[in-house]
């Protein structure tokens, strides 16, 4: 699912909105607030749930990249959202709207990649729709998912000023295919979930700067990224992307959406030990001051821009 | 939710495979066969959930209509689907794919359609995806929805040699206009659910007879209609569109599709005045053989073949 951020046009703007008017209208009681990775969908059962769709010559291309990779990626960025709140995926819906180019076999092919992923992580699909017209496919995939016993889900809203702010792995230049064969987080989420008790979590798919943006919106406060820590988490893809477009390495692992790495942000006596064994890799620190700091090498700080993808602007 | 029907093509051929490899990678175990019209979230819970897309230039045209009704529209068709089960939706998620031309205030609008619908059932929006593309737009909504105390959801395959076949009210014609602006049967089919204890029930999305069809084929038997019984279930827009295009009203009210009245299935015996007090129209009765007939004035039979809209042909 999406959410809200600063700038004041398109899906932000739109969603904005949307959030004034949707709750003015009856709400579902949780612990989740609108906008974040999942919404409640039955609070006494514990479950959440989340939707998401991804589209042909947006979020992939099929001239590119294989059926069963599509429907497998459909599926992974709603269990990335299952991960990005360090819950545990219990079953799916996929919903299908097929280019009636597509043949038989493309469309087994997509809804074998959507199962073949979903079952990888106990997450069977339990029914669907299927459609088809003259314009590109697009496909939904909706997922329920519960948290482990003892273990709410992670919101976006509960960074403290000190808290230390981590990452899953390496970002940047997901472009190159990453972004189509990424393994969701959700068993690391889930051991980062009881082992640290995170205080907030998203999972990296606008882009690493505005995603810590969402969750510095979230939680009411600011953030500063240590360029050293950043250069180890720069994923060697971007570096690939840097020498064929020219634009550094760091810039790509700051603002390329669709890594799906988590952000993790525990409270600062998180011992060094369960970091290293987690393999979660340091970034920064939770400021007061609501802005995101690069801090460079010499010390000197630069004003990091939430920018990344946006819809419908 | 769609499900499978007999011809060997298109979207049937395709969910008949679907069925076969879908429950061979795990499955969510509950009351609810795969294909019925909403699938099983949580046995424990007593949760089921369906997932619809629309889509413009299909399902509905956006030169012709509001956004608003659009938006009403894509929430009814998922709150039809828990009317076909007997059963109350409690929340939904939306997921839309926007064609960039549209206008904050359209896109706005949509969701208004979306939430008012989903408020007046109950069933407040708690999340989504927004998404937008130079193509046309698709809405997508899921819906979960529970059954009340004392009531098991009502699945497509319960009719018994004997039962009597009933109708929520008139069918045909839908296109001049009720396909947008029909109103979910979730209230009475409580009351049905409630009063009647159906074997057997399904929303006409596809078509009267096609719909029937599901259900005979998902409970393993055929049906007879009555011709003045059916004459007498025609919607005078069916007439309207006899005197337009030359096919017959009654053949109308047998094939067109999106009337999204119910077709309930109740034992023999139930009282007629129960039938006169919820406002069912009778309709005919379950066989042993596996045909569907419709019993001429004359005494005559003549088969009905299940056909109606099919996607992905």
């Amino acid at each position: 699912m999406d959410s809200s951020s600063p700038t004041a046009r398109g899906e932000r703007a739109f969603l904005r909105q949307l959030h004034c008017e949707l709750t003015s209208r009856g709400r579902v009681d949780g612990p989740v607030p609108f906008g974040d990775d999942m919404a409640t969908l039955d609070a006494a059962g514990g479950l959440l749930w989340t939707i998401d769709t991804i589209m042909d010559e947006v979020d992939f291309d099929s001239a590119r990249y294989g059926w069963y990779e599509i429907g497998r990626k459909a599926m992974a960025v709603s269990l990335s959202d299952c991960a990005a709140m360090g819950i545990v995926p219990v079953s799916a819906l996929c919903s299908l709207v097929l280019c009636n180019r597509l043949s038989m076999d493309d469309a087994l092919d997509l809804m074998r990649g959507v199962r073949d992923l979903g079952a990888q992580f106990g997450c069977p699909v339990t029914g669907g729709d299927t459609n088809s017209w003259d314009h590109p496919t697009a496909v939904t995939v909706a997922v329920a998912a519960r948290a482990e016993a003892g273990c709410a889900p992670v919101l976006r809203s509960g960074a403290r000023v000190g808290d230390r702010v981590l990452l899953t792995g390496p970002v940047g230049g997901s472009i190159l295919g990453r972004h189509m064969s990424f393994e969701p987080r959700v068993r690391i989420a889930s051991e980062i979930s009881r082992s640290l008790r995170p205080h907030a979590m998203i999972d990296i798919s606008d882009g690493l700067a505005v995603d810590l943006w969402h969750i510095l919106e979230a939680s009411g406060c600011g953030a500063e990224i240590q360029e050293a820590d950043l250069r180890r988490a720069i994923h060697p893809d971007a570096h690939r992307l840097e020498a064929r477009d020219g634009v550094a390495a760091l810039r790509h692992a700051l603002g390329d959406g669709e890594d799906f790495e988590l952000i993790v942000v525990v409270e600062p006596e998180t011992p060094e030990e369960t970091i290293r064994r987690l393999g979660l890799l340091p970034l920064g620190r939770i400021l007061a001051e609501r802005e995101l700091w690069l801090v460079l090498a010499d010390g000197k700080r630069e004003r990091v821009e939430p920018a990344g993808w946006e819809h419908f602007r």
